[in-house]
């Protein structure tokens, strides 16, 4: 069985530090993949304090998957040894429900399988994600990385890059149509270059003001400091769409207000709830809705737009010692916009 | 001029007596409308308590307007003396955004001019509504009652039966699907006729489970009795929507936890804010809107689709004098469903 580096979190307490872990060989419909790069996702962090309350450990956290093949089971028919792919946040589902059958597995009524911290599926111990040198997964839930995309910065397409680009289509932007992304940071840069390649005209709203020359550089076609909130008054009714990447509990108020009439508020992100009113929405029939991440076509399809249109996330790289370093910088919103571990720093 | 007896509210906290008023002579477009029904909204105590803070006293409520055509000014083309006709909750808008343009006056940008305690179009003193023998109104903001239909028992689809037709259209209620409607009353027996005569399977979901035979026989399929709040388990995920007619404030999270993947719960009610998640709709893709009354075209539409479908609205009839009291009964949710003037009990 193929055994791999890995960086685990042994409690919710102490630092990550290095362990190793056995893959399971490659079944007839599996992938075997050396992992190149891997993202780092707020959501890890979530789960490797265990604010989730569901944590087992050892655990090797992880699902901004990038590498290459290097051995595929005998049924394997969509990859061969050295194809670029990527795996994201699960590796597998029922495959029988009606959200599997529309290729939307993220719904999976039996929950997908998360690529770490899930219950494997012979029920013996759970799943270990990319922060580790090698992953064995099924054809079915590993997806291409295009050629014309570099590999590291690739990485944070499978969770950040999927999370912002799924709501935009499947909520319907259309070019011209003008968009609010709330919060610039790993999903809200994301948000910026997708709505921006779609045609949309996009304004960030921050509330620091220091972001405007990121958010112009990233495309956005105009700024908005939130900070004393008079942009809520001068800019009401102005908006097609808000994409509200802020995970911490705010008041949604003023940015529902933002939306014209028929307008939609996409949440991404999870704090504590907040109070809301129904009169923002009933007065002028407004949507406030919410997405998860996205199923593997759409995984596909949106590296493959990502592919056409040379968009990739902005990133620091970090070997894997620094990772808890990381995690404390993310902490104070410190990256622009998404760190990715150089897996080569675990190997030899 | 022509005169009108009326009932008004000479402020927030004294009961409703008996006034007079000077209608407009019937301009080019206008149409003067003998009253003969109005129904009594909720929002009518609201408006009349000055709960909205805006209340011009003395105040003649009434939105929900039923009548025959006595005179018809010298444009008009629509209409003709005798003809039954409705007037509901606005009687003028801009004419000019887009939401005019579209025929959804209900979103008018400059605001809709409301039936009553809204300043009129020439700047002297306010609209006043329905609880009285006549008005006149422009031909644009006149719909037709269908033939078929008792003028009294219609006169609340002018805001109940609106209210609830139009989101079912808007955000596509299809034949098959499964709906459940929270709370059963001026607006939700309306909203179990609708999606029933849509080919929707209907749940009532209510705190009184003596409400059940009624749902029954105003054509739900089933009931769920929320109280002790198991349904919200048992039954979770198997809504496409969920249509909230309540107006006290309350918790959304069970309501949203009955939606499949991609339901849509649609709230009509305004109470204080309640504290939401981001989590019920971002984990199962949900939408959260609102919606109010409807366009002049749309109204038609529903008055149509009434007489074909034989649908009324389940009502009270009282006379003018009455009103007080059946103010204090709907406060206690005493009313099978609607309460309605006739306005005979003002003449002579």
């Amino acid at each position: 069985m193929p055994t791999a580096n890995a960086y685990a979190a042994f409690s919710a307490t102490e630092p990550l530090g290095p362990w190793s872990l056995t893959r399971r060989e490659a079944g007839p419909n599996d992938v075997e993949i050396e992992i190149l790069f891997c993202g780092v996702c707020h959501t890890d962090i979530h789960f490797v304090r265990n604010e989730l309350g569901n944590a087992v450990y050892p655990m090797v956290p992880g699902h901004e998957i990038v590498g290459e093949v290097r051995a595929v089971g005998s049924a394997v028919t969509k990859y061969k040894v050295g194809d670029r792919v990527g795996v994201g946040c699960f590796v597998d589902s029922c495959r029988t429900c009606p959200q599997c059958q529309a290729g939307e597995e993220q719904y999976c009524d039996a929950g997908a399988r998360f690529t770490y911290n899930a219950p494997e599926a012979d029920g013996v111990g759970v799943t270990y994600g990319g922060y580790s040198t090698q992953i064995t997964v099924d054809e079915n839930y590993v997806v291409r990385i295009p050629d014309s995309l570099p590999l590291d910065a690739a990485a944070p397409l499978l969770c950040a890059g999927i999370t912002t680009y799924s709501p935009l289509r499947h909520f319907g932007l259309q070019a011209g149509q003008r968009i609010g992304v709330v919060g610039l940071g790993g999903l809200g840069h994301m948000g910026v270059k997708f709505a921006k390649a779609m045609g949309a005209h996009v304004t960030v709203l921050s509330t620091s003001p220091s972001k405007e020359a990121d958010a112009l550089r990233l495309g956005a076609d105009a700024f908005l400091a939130t900070g004393d909130g008079t942009v809520f008054e001068s800019h009401a009714g102005t908006f097609d769409f808000i994409m509200d990447t802020v995970s911490a509990s705010h008041d949604l108020h003023g940015y529902l207000n933002l939306l014209k009439v028929d307008g939609t508020m996409i949440v991404l992100g999870i704090g504590d709830p907040a109070p809301l009113s129904n009169m923002p929405l009933i007065f002028r029939r407004r949507r406030l809705v919410g997405s998860l991440i996205g199923g593997i076509r759409e995984t596909q399809e949106m590296l493959d737009f990502c592919g056409q249109h040379g968009i990739v996330c902005d990133i620091e790289l970090i070997t894997m010692p620094q990772i808890n370093e990381a995690y404390e910088r993310m902490l104070r919103s410190d990256v622009r916009y998404r760190f990715v571990i150089d897996l080569a720093s675990l190997k030899g």
